[in-house]
């Protein structure tokens, strides 16, 4: 029989230069592997060349996750129906966590493949440990709405959350509004409520700063449009 | 002006004897301390020793978190006033996150001393990334009511947050009775949710099996007594 193809979900670094926060064992698996489903086939294969790997970036078979096409995931079966092991990553961080990549592990799921996930860094459960924020009860939500009026009633029920089920709130925005989203979130959410705003996780640039509103109202910082992960909590 | 010190948030192993899993800087950063606070002293010394430090394990600072006696807070911050970096550890998996380690954390911020998360295995993050379901919307609540009138009205809860909001909702249970509920789960949930379960993530026995309540009844497995993450989702 055949050996059966398996799905591993690679994280990648989420700061550049700092593979020294992958684990041997993650580097192990990427070099044991020649199949790559990814988010974008360049930077995919720009970060597999900076972990060394045994072989040719040319020779590897690398095809892009596209949710307008899903051929993508036919490809992919048929890698795995051919014994072949599938490695899934995204731009960075974890697969298939605020990032692409569930469809294909769902489709390998339903066909009975093994999918096994890999250690490797996390800005959202980094940033949610280093908050000192309630990290028995979270609730991980993406976005918040743009428009100002979706956005006061998104905040009241959030705070809601917080108080009422002391469950930690993290949201993110994208890198160009954050001083904006700081800036709206010190002059509208409950005095009491703690924010923390972490910047480039892992990073050079890396900044976490924890404290209630009222504190966060004495303070000017700026953020700069570098990814930053947003926590609300008791 | 005397270098000032920093805390570090420590991940250990999930599963023993998988070091593999602890990248570089982990490593590098657990052998440049020598004060931890830490949930048991005892595998705290053993797992440091696993990694091979450059010092003897008993020339180590190492005092217990004991939500008792908050006394352990106060001998932490004194290292920090007295400049010494301190590393905070769990018993395993990331200290803060369905784990002790928030009250000095939170105290740290306070004090304004810089506090840097390291990257580890995490079984709640690693298993909604194998799970497929949503990653962009999820949330980890703990445990859930042992009470069955509780249970079934708190399965209900989650259920229309998985259908309403397409968020995926985490849990545990104390590994002895992992079967109880996974069979409760069979039997209570909607046919139509995605379940999943992911055992002994990262060690021998990992399984991750992930399809719909309507599927599963076709199904008769045994979890046993290993630590196991549950996910429902769409």
């Amino acid at each position: 029989m055949a050996k059966k193809g398996k799905v591993y979900l690679v994280p990648t670094v989420i700061s550049e230069g700092t593979n020294a926060l992958l684990p041997p064992q993650t580097i192990e698996i990427i070099h044991s592997l020649s199949y790559f489903i990814v988010e974008r086939a360049r930077t995919a294969r720009r970060f597999i060349k900076t972990t060394n790997p045994p072989y040719s970036i040319d020779s590897l078979e690398i095809i892009e996750i596209d949710n307008n096409d899903p051929s993508y995931l036919e490809i992919g079966l048929k890698w795995l129906q051919n014994s072949h092991s599938v490695g899934i990553m995204s731009e960075s961080g974890m697969p298939g966590i605020a990032d692409p990549g569930e469809a294909f592990i769902k489709l390998a799921h339903k066909h009975n493949y093994e999918v096994h996930p890999l250690v490797g860094p996390s800005s959202i459960f980094m940033s949610l440990a280093a908050s000192g924020l309630n990290g028995q009860n979270f609730a991980f939500i993406g976005y918040l709405p743009i428009k100002e009026q979706e956005l006061k009633q998104r905040l009241k029920h959030l705070e809601s959350a917080v108080f009422k089920h002391a469950q930690t709130q993290i949201f993110i925005e994208t890198p160009y509004r954050n001083d904006r989203m700081l800036d709206y979130l010190i002059k509208h959410l409950n005095q009491n409520i703690s924010l923390c705003v972490a910047r480039d996780i892992s990073g050079e640039s890396e900044m976490i700063i924890c404290k209630r509103i009222s504190e966060w109202k004495k303070t000017k910082i700026q953020i700069g449009k570098i990814p930053t992960i947003f926590l609300l909590g008791q």
